[in-house]
């Protein structure tokens, strides 16, 4: 673990001072800090920031650094979309390490110091994914800290043997396990379940589930997930990324639901999409509810969108949920900072004595300017390791 | 007039070429065009696309280049914020004129040749508000073309005076006439609306209402415009903004009134906002309505958001509408660009002989990598006059 001396910044929207990092964690913020044999960095009066964290995206997927891709098929069917990138992705013989540092430094680059990551595994790809967004882990293991979920994006039933190679994801060291749309994809909720608990069980690892279904469809499956985590006393140890079901009209039915998932500690990662039904910030800060936020894929065969920007990513909790105050504004860059960090059960990132040195120093007149123009990050520190200085990382892509 | 000539740019995805603008209109697209005496900018290959349309904002709201304003009232209630508006611009002292310099030189910097601004009108205020907003208009005239809306933002019939006001402005030169949520704001739908189309029949201007009224009522209110719309014969002269009601989930009511306001050539201005319903562009396309878009008005007392990139908006008005192919999001580019304007009843901008001179470069692998990245604007170039180079405006803003 790293020292760094950052002089001269602005405690969010707070005073100025210095910031000590010892060993990889913040150990002094005040006036004037003196500290021989430390590296420092002049911040100019800059704004610092928590490290961002990416909650939910998919680093072996991104086509960025690749002659552009034409997208032909849209966006109205899920199996479509997914048939397609499994064809496109090994008709391209795109390589996941590459690819996945790519994405990574990218994400990096604007202030990520944690990122969790999805990872296709599936009956054509095998392992392939996995091993190659964990060599990028290892490599980046100074810059960037990255968990790894084992994800069977092409179900857990159409294909035989992908619970087999979901089991050997996770020997392998994939931090938690994966799922998806236990009705919409394998149909067959009850199948899907029981195989994501019972790796879980087996392996003593947590779940982060996809669950894009709407309305009932996604309550009943949610209803299913709780039945299974309660049984098995999973506490805090289960994460339902998307909950499109909670953006529901049906406020009451919406309201028990979440009473039962804040109940389990179950916590919720939004994209805050534009474009579908979302879980709503202040229904579930009202329930305490741990949330977390990410960009999912970017540029990649679901859609040109995205960029890695975890501070845009702000910017969108804030529209989605119109948070228009700055407090609110304040709550969706916790969102995709410390309060997305204790969603994925990691330390508070936070600007204050004994948390992480992750810092992210950010040029703006307020912190809530800065978030709504996603402004220019100066310096991006994890751990009191320089990761990236002006945009640009201090490890080039490949 | 101005002429110009831009060499080796990319025409949209398609071949590289020259451009030849002559007295404001393009006059030629083909290789290697010589014409001596005539203004001449390289542009490196990078991509041409049709000036950007800002068709709906409030040049007249924002508070950028000002201390940051610190949002306490948030987005609860429309009269709220309506109320704590007039209050603060009052306060502060705002002169409109050049908040209003500001903000159309921002929009210009990223690319818009056209604006259409809602000017608000009130007891309070008076013309001050389309005073200053004209005046902008009148310097940037080489650089912007800046249309502007007499709008009640207060209501028409709970202050007295302000339809007298709206009288003064139109006869001032105030383009259109403005109006709000006729149900929502005055509480008097019939007084409104009879004030909006009396005004528009007595000086033989258009129509641009602001209907943020959702389901049910929304509905109600915009079959009383198009009843008045159809009695008065102004086919093609009246606009809706926002018109979130047509986003309600009832698929064959929502299809009978856009056949209805397609019947009437009624256009169509959205920002395609993330939290609240929205028309969806697939289904207004399918009735073949005039679609256009708008930042709305940026950092402003009503939230800290927007920036007047309207390229980013291409990217929302995607995003908002699930636009993953490319040719969706070229669709959502050209709503952003030429469909704007023809929804503001102005000159389709194109690249194409004969279109105006209104053009913007810039960088970008794709046109749609261009817009989902919202990429630097190398040059803004409107009806052959340069606005805008590397983002900075060739007028300064005070």
């Amino acid at each position: 673990m790293t020292s760094l001396l950052l002089k001269n910044v602005r405690i969010m929207d707070g005073d100025t001072a210095d910031i000590l990092i010892a060993d990889g964690v913040i150990s002094d913020i005040s006036p004037d800090i003196n500290a021989p044999g430390v590296a420092t960095e002049e911040c100019a009066g800059h704004i610092a920031i928590p490290g961002l964290v990416e909650a939910h995206t998919h680093l072996d997927k991104s086509l960025i650094g690749l002659p552009w891709y034409k997208n032909d098929v849209g966006g109205s069917s899920l199996k479509g979309m997914i048939d397609n990138e499994r064809e496109i992705r090994n008709s391209l013989g795109i390589d996941m390490h590459v690819q996945s540092m790519r994405h990574a430094l990218q994400t990096v680059s604007y202030g990520a110091t944690l990122i969790r990551s999805h990872v296709d595994i599936d009956t054509v790809g095998g392992l392939r994914a996995l091993e190659g967004v964990m060599e990028t882990a290892d490599k980046l293991v100074d810059l960037v800290e990255i968990e790894t979920v084992a994800f069977p994006q092409s179900g857990l039933l159409l294909w035989d043997g992908t619970a087999t190679l979901m089991d050997q994801a996770l020997a392998m060291g994939a931090d938690l396990v994966g799922g998806l749309d236990p009705c919409g994809v394998d149909k067959d909720p009850k199948g899907h379940l029981d195989i994501v608990f019972g790796l879980a069980e087996k392996h003593g690892k947590g779940i982060d589930i996809h669950l894009h279904e709407r309305g009932e469809l996604g309550m009943f499956s949610m209803e299913m997930i709780l039945d299974r985590a309660e049984a098995l006393d999973m506490k805090g140890l289960v994460t339902i990324s998307h909950a499109f079901c909670l953006g529901m009209p049906d406020f009451r039915r919406v309201d028990a639901m979440l009473g039962r998932l804040s109940n389990m500690d179950v916590r919720i990662m939004t994209t805050a999409p534009t474009s579908s039904p979302a879980p709503m910030v202040k229904e579930l800060d009202m329930h305490g509810i741990k949330i977390g936020a990410g960009n999912d894929g970017i540029q990649d065969t679901w859609g040109p969108y995205g960029n890695g920007d975890m501070l845009e990513r702000a910017k969108f909790v804030g529209l989605r949920n119109n948070m228009r105050m700055d407090s609110e504004v304040k709550r969706a860059l916790d969102i995709c900072s410390g309060g997305g960090a204790e969603a994925m059960a990691k330390p508070r990132r936070a600007i204050e004595i004994g948390a992480p040195g992750d810092v992210v120093i950010v040029a703006g007149e307020t912190v809530v300017q800065a978030v709504v123009n996603h402004s220019p990050r100066k310096l991006v520190v994890k751990g009191g390791h320089i990761s990236a200085r002006d945009g640009q990382t201090l490890v080039v892509a490949p």
